[in-house]
C-alpha cells in the first residue's frame, strides 16, 4: 500500500520502522496512540497534547461519540477534528468492543448489535454499516471494521462463531464504506487458539484491507498467552501494511509486539494510572502517594525532560495527589504519555540505528529492577 | 513607597494606573490575581497561567498550605514560588478568613485562634505571630497581617470589638515580620459602619504598612452596601501605597471599585464559576449546559482571543461540561481568567487614555443587557 512506507527492518527479527501517510499527516512507527475517548484526551489540551507530549497520532472511541453528542453533530461542525480542536491523524474504534461489554443490555445478531444506553436507556443499533457510516461521520483517519471482541475465555466453537461473524462484518464493513480520504483496518479474532487466529487471518485478509489488527486480546487471558498471539501472528499479518495491536499495553508489552512487528497501540493505561497518581518512569512505576515522597525535592524521573519532570518535584505532586487537584491528573497524563511517546520514539531510532534488540533488553532489565 | 508607582490619575475621579514592584517582578495595576489556594490554580499549569492567561500575580492560602503540606516542608523546598512553579508575584492572605469560617471548630482569644484540623481533626493555632512566620516561610511576595473577618451581620458593639481586635493583631503582626523582602499590607475592618470603618481605617494607618485591603466585604452584606463601603472608603485608603479589595469580585464589583481607586482584587468566581460550566463574556455570563449550545458553532465570545475562544465551540465545551470531562474545568477557567485579567487591562489602557469613565459605562451597559 502506498500509505505505508517501511523506512527499516530488522536484520534478524521482525521488528521494523515505518511511515504511514494519513489525511492529517504522516505517522513515524511503531507509534502510541493516546486514547481521547470523547473527543477529550482526558485532563490535556491539544496545545498539550502537541506541545508537551508530542502525540502524533490520537484515538477516539465510537460508541462513546455515537451516543454524546452524536456523529450528526460532529459532522455538522466540521469533524471530530475540528470539534475537538486536533489538527493531527486520528483514528476511530468500531464501538464494537464498548457494545459487547454492556453484556446484560444488548443483543448480538447476524444484522448488528442492538443495546440501550447507560446515559437513557434508549436503544440504538451498531451494524457494520452504521459504525462505518458513524466513523465516516466523524471524519476519523483510520477508522476500524465493525467486528465481534470475542470473550475471554471462549471455548474453541463459540471463538469460531465469533470469528466467522466478525468476517461476514468485516466484508460489510468494507462493502459500507463511502469515503475515499481514509484507510479502514481489519480485525483478527480467534481466541487464544492458533488454528482459529491463523482461520480469521486469512478470512481479514481475503476481505483485503489498508492495515490488520489483532483483537480480542488483553481481555483477561494473562500476558503469557497474549505474548504467545502476538509472537506466533504479528509476524504473519500483512508484511505491507500496519499492523495494529488493539488495547495493549505496559511498556514491556508495547517491546514485545513491536519485536513481534507490530507498528501502532493504544492503551487507556498511561492516562487512567495518571489520574490515579501512577507514573511510569524507565525504574518502573511510581506510586506518588506514597509517604516516603512527602519531602522528596527530585522529579519523577532524573532522566525524562517532559514538562512535568523540567518543572515539579516528586513532593509537589505527590501534594497535588493527596489534595485530589485537577491538576495532579493533568501533570501526570502529561507525564506518562510523554513517556510512552519517549518510548516508542526510542523504539525508532534505535531500529534505525540497528540496536533496537539490545535497547529492547538494557529498558526490560531497568524496568524491571525498579526499586522505587 | 518606592515599592509603588502611581503612573497615571484620573483628572475628576479616583481610579489610577499602577505599578507594584515585587521580589518577583512588576505588577501592573489595577490588577487582578487568581486564586491558587492550594498551590495552583485548578486545573492549570503555570505555562498556561501565563501564556494562555497571561496572569501577573497569583495568590495562595496561607490556611489550606498551613494544613497540608505544611510551611515547613514547602520552606525546605525552596519556598511556595519552586514548590508550585510559579516564578512572578505571589500573594498570602493570612488565613483568618478560613479559620474563622469553621465556626463550630475554632476559639476566637486575645492571642489568637484556636481551631481543628477538618482534614484530621488535630487542633492547631493561628496568631498574628505564627500567621506571619507561615507566609514567610512559603515566601510570598506580598503578606497580610492577621486580622480577624468581622462577620456579617455584627451590631455595632460587636463589630467594635472586632476591629479593635484585628488592630492590635495588626501591631502584632507588623512586630512578628523578619524578611525585607516582602511587603506586609494591613487589612481595614468595621463591618457596615461608616464611624466603625473609619476608626479601623486610622488605627491600621497609624500601624503602618506597604499596602491596605479593604476586609470583611462581599460577606453576605449585598452589593448595595458593599459599593457603599467601597464608593466612601476607597478614596480614603492612603493614595501612595496599593489598595486591596479582599475577595471582590464580579466584573461589575472591580470596575466599581476601580473607579473608587483600588488597584488588586482576589475573587474565586472565574475560576470556581469555570469549573460549574459558567463563562464570563462581555455581554454577561454563559451557562454552558443550556442545550440552546448544543449545536452553536460560535466560540463563546466572538470578541475574545483566548485560546479556548480561538479553537473551541460552544458546541464542544458543552459537550465536554455534560461529559464531565477535566477539559472543562481547564478550558473554561482559562477563558474566564483571561477574561478577568484582560478586563484589568482595559482598564488600565483607559486609564492611560484618560477613557476609563467611558470605558466603564459602555462595558457595564453591554454588560446588563446580556442576551446570552
Amino acid at each position: 500500500m502506498a500509505e505505508f512506507k517501511i523506512l527499516q527492518r530488522e536484520a534478524a527479527g521482525f521488528a521494523r520502522r515505518g511511515q504511514l501517510m494519513t489525511a492529517h499527516g504522516v505517522v513515524e512507527t511503531p507509534c502510541f496512540m493516546p486514547v481521547g475517548t470523547k473527543a477529550t484526551v482526558k485532563g490535556l489540551t491539544p496545545r498539550q497534547l502537541t506541545e508537551e507530549v508530542q502525540a502524533q497520532i490520537i484515538l477516539a472511541n465510537t460508541y462513546h461519540l455515537f451516543l454524546r453528542p452524536g456523529p450528526e453533530l460532529i459532522k455538522k461542525l466540521g469533524g471530530v477534528h475540528k470539534f475537538m480542536g486536533w489538527s493531527g491523524p486520528l483514528l476511530t474504534d468500531s464501538g464494537g468492543f464498548q457494545v459487547f461489554s454492556l453484556s446484560a443490555l444488548r443483543r448480538i445478531e447476524e444484522g448488528g448489535v442492538t443495546f440501550r444506553s447507560p446515559i437513557d436507556g434508549s436503544s440504538h443499533q451498531l451494524s457494520p454499516e452504521s459504525s462505518i457510516a458513524i466513523q465516516e461521520a466523524l471524519g476519523a483517519d483510520i477508522i476500524m471494521a465493525f467486528d465481534e471482541c470475542t470473550p475471554h475465555p471462549a471455548t474453541p466453537e463459540q471463538a469460531l462463531d465469533s470469528l466467522e461473524l466478525t468476517a461476514r462484518w468485516a466484508e460489510r464493513s468494507k462493502t459500507a464504506r463511502k469515503r475515499p480520504d481514509n484507510l479502514l483496518f481489519g480485525i483478527v479474532q480467534g481466541s487464544v487458539y492458533p488454528e482459529l487466529r491463523k482461520l480469521s487471518l486469512e478470512k481479514t485478509v481475503d476481505v483485503g484491507f489498508d492495515g490488520y489488527a489483532l483483537g480480542g486480546l488483553s481481555v483477561g487471558e494473562g500476558q503469557q498467552v497474549m505474548y504467545d498471539v502476538v509472537r506466533e501472528f504479528g509476524p504473519l499479518l500483512p508484511e505491507l501494511t500496519p499492523r495494529y495491536l488493539m488495547g495493549v499495553g505496559t511498556p514491556e508489552d508495547l517491546l514485545v509486539a513491536v519485536a513481534a512487528g507490530l507498528d501502532m497501540f493504544d492503551c487507556v493505561m498511561p492516562t487512567r494510572n495518571a489520574r490515579n497518581g501512577m507514573y511510569f518512569t524507565r525504574r518502573g512505576p511510581l506510586t506518588i502517594k506514597q509517604a516516603r515522597f512527602r519531602e522528596d525535592q527530585g522529579p519523577i524521573d532524573n532522566k525524562c525532560d517532559c514538562y512535568t519532570c523540567r518543572n515539579f518535584s516528586r513532593a509537589y505532586l505527590r501534594h497535588l495527589f493527596v489534595s485530589k487537584e485537577i491538576l495532579s491528573s493533568v501533570l501526570a497524563t502529561i507525564h506518562n504519555l510523554y513517556f510512552y511517546n519517549q518510548l516508542m520514539a526510542d523504539m525508532r531510532s534505535t531500529l534505525e540505528a540497528g540496536r533496537f534488540q539490545q535497547f529492547k533488553k538494557s529498558f526490560l532489565t531497568a524496568y524491571k529492577e525498579s526499586d522505587l
